[in-house]
């Protein structure tokens, strides 16, 4: 089996020229990095048995012919991109191990009634433009044009740094019906295989995400000649606020998380009380309605706390993703697939976005999470076991096999 | 009289060449825009009547003879430098009323048993190095000379910008029984005076003030595939140490003040729960004794909160300095002076540090602070009402004519 080899090419793909920064990892939508590690994986893929080629949205894209060219094909995908100075297997692992199920079924020279298409998804993390999941939404037909109307931290823009045309990039869209399902396989980015003692998972679905800026506005002062009583401080609002954000979260007893993850104040001086205070706030849930009632409870609470202390609030929804279940006759052939390699069945919902979640408005989707030490992600010590990858590469063949018989 | 030129001369100063920056106050040690200060305020101190020169730590010396040239003097100064976009009388306005002081002498003809230097300060606030209240050290003598190695963001050291010898710094310190005492005008920068409808008020010592700078650590993680009971949220925790900051000096009941002004959570996504946060402490009171009670409570609840918490934390003190009382007699001379002047007799610990803290070690001091709208500072919109200038300046000729009649 070739797991292991999976794995190690991803490891390969962890630094320079591969990634855009010395000493670590970090490969943005087509920088010079990215197209670096489109080139290895083309080459990859062409020694896989696939023909290559980059659609308008500038995904790598590798085909191995089904027995009818005409039937739809089974999309194999995941990102290529990953955020700065993170892991190497968020994503790649994914396009590693389509690579290495083409690798097997051709090394075996064995035709299935459907083509397979390994995608390398180009942008899934936002860690360039300021906006995420923009090649999987392209390839979904959901890209609205004016996302691309869009420029990096530096003004280039998506249709500079982009080497085909920009107006063709919505024919990236794929044709009705040319596609019968989508297969992802993801590190879990968590802690919840791992704590259970299992290599892989079947996937439900995507949780729903409601992301919020928070803006809280006191009086700045000076630190030594202001009084305790006769302050506005937004920062001390903040901090109860950021409380309130956990304990609503964790007292709801769910699979509900929520999380501070950005506190800024300004103007930032260690003796000025602050004027103005930022935050944002993640909320998360399979189950849209959980999700909403914690959100709910999140802002009534922060805006009491505002009142009682004096202090304006300013409250942004940026961000609202419905929940993406997984197909669920996709997900008894996985679990069947997980049954026939010896795992444990074991299904578990995905708190980060995939492009999964995108791929549904095309196909039934399904996802397979791969164990990861310490549930850590976006961080250099992100690690898998390769024995980890050998079991999902053959649950994966397995679920191909299935999916297979079943739909020739 | 002349306070409301004290103050437009403060407005004049406000802008290029005399600020670093356009479209507001900027105005650090040694750039342009403070010799361009400088210059300006050599003319109106030579047209008080006074002789001008230029300390070896690049302060601005204007010294009004007395009748015994041999008497120690008795010196009124403030600082020339202001923060980043600040306001326009922090500092300036202290010189600007120390020359408007002898201006009004040297119209009258009238010279006192002592000589009178105003000293315009080059560096209070720390602005451009790494070290604040450098030349008030500097003068009184309490400089180490190591301080004197460091450099600005732009690596120009203090050797490189000084217009002079570095060698000779130390030579700014003034010799031994030369001081009689040292007067300095300051707007309140705080609320107090303008709550209880006051122009001025006599200080009674600015307060001891310990900073610390605190780290706390736990893990970093997806904030969507992170259950809420497997997280170790540092900024969690840091919001509840930030409370209780607040909540400790609060419920102190005294003039204890303790303030976090910064705060940053790493690595400072939406989407990750972070795994460190930084923050500052700043605390405060004119009696050290309560300073330090408070801070000790509130070290010893931050570290209940991370041991409970299971987060690791660093506290680093960057900061101890003790209580600097203003001289008993002084400021009986300064209460009489008020009342001469018909204004009530308040006093006030200030919370904010002063170059007075540091000419302390050279001779008695004194201080009268003045009320400043909505005790706004380093900040633009900060405002003083000339007619309260005038009152600063009655009262300090008032005070330089009790001075004059207790040391003749």
């Amino acid at each position: 089996m070739t797991g292991a080899r999976a794995v190690s090419r991803c490891d390969q793909l962890g630094a320079p020229p591969y990634s855009d920064m010395p000493g670590g990892l970090f490969r943005a939508y087509l920088t010079p990095a990215y197209f670096a590690a489109q080139d290895a994986l083309a080459g990859w893929m062409a020694k896989a048995g696939m023909t290559v080629r980059r659609d308008p949205a500038a995904n790598l894209v590798g085909r191995y012919e089904g027995v009818d060219p005409q039937a739809p094909a089974l999309i194999i995908g995941s990102h290529l991109d990953s955020v700065r100075d993170g892991g190497r297997y968020d994503g790649p692992l994914g396009i590693m191990l389509g690579i290495e199920c083409v690798a097997s079924l051709s090394a075996q020279g064995k035709r299935l009634p459907f083509a397979i298409e390994v995608y390398a998804f180009g942008d899934e993390e936002g860690s360039r433009f300021p906006a995420a999941m923009l090649t999987s939404r392209a390839v979904a037909g959901t890209l609205h044009p004016a996302t691309l109307d869009m420029a990096d931290a530096d003004g280039v823009s998506v249709a500079v740094a982009l080497p085909g045309d920009i107006d063709a990039y919505l024919a990236a869209a794929r044709r009705p019906r040319t596609t019968l399902a989508y297969l992802e396989a993801h590190i879990e980015q968590g802690p919840v295989l791992e704590a259970d003692g299992l290599a892989v998972g079947t996937v439900t679905g995507i949780a729903a995400q409601l992301r919020y800026s928070v803006v809280v506005r006191g009086m700045a002062g000076q630190a030594g000649t202001t009084t305790m009583r006769l302050r506005r401080d937004p920062l001390a609002g903040a901090a109860a606020m950021v409380l309130a954000v956990e304990q609503l979260a964790r007292s709801d007893n769910s699979d509900v998380v929520a999380t501070v993850g950005v506190i800024e104040a300004a103007p930032g001086a260690p003796n000025v009380i602050p004027g103005e205070v930022r935050f944002t706030i993640d909320v998360r849930s399979g189950v849209e309605a959980r999700r909403d009632a914690v959100a709910e409870a999140i802002l009534a609470r922060i805006a009491e706390i505002a009142k009682a202390r004096d202090l304006e609030i300013a409250i942004e929804r940026i961000h609202d993703l419905p929940a993406s279940p997984c197909d669920p006759v996709l997900m008894d052939l996985m679990d069947a697939a997980l049954a026939a390699a010896g795992q444990p069945v074991r299904r578990l919902v995905s708190g980060a976005g995939h492009d999964a979640m995108n791929m549904a408005a095309l196909c039934p989707t399904t996802m397979l999470f791969i164990r990861c030490k310490g549930g850590i992600s976006h961080n250099p010590a992100e690690h898998v076991d390769p024995a980890d990858a050998e079991i999902a590469l053959k649950v994966m063949l397995g679920f191909i096999e299935r999916l297979a018989a079943r739909y020739a």
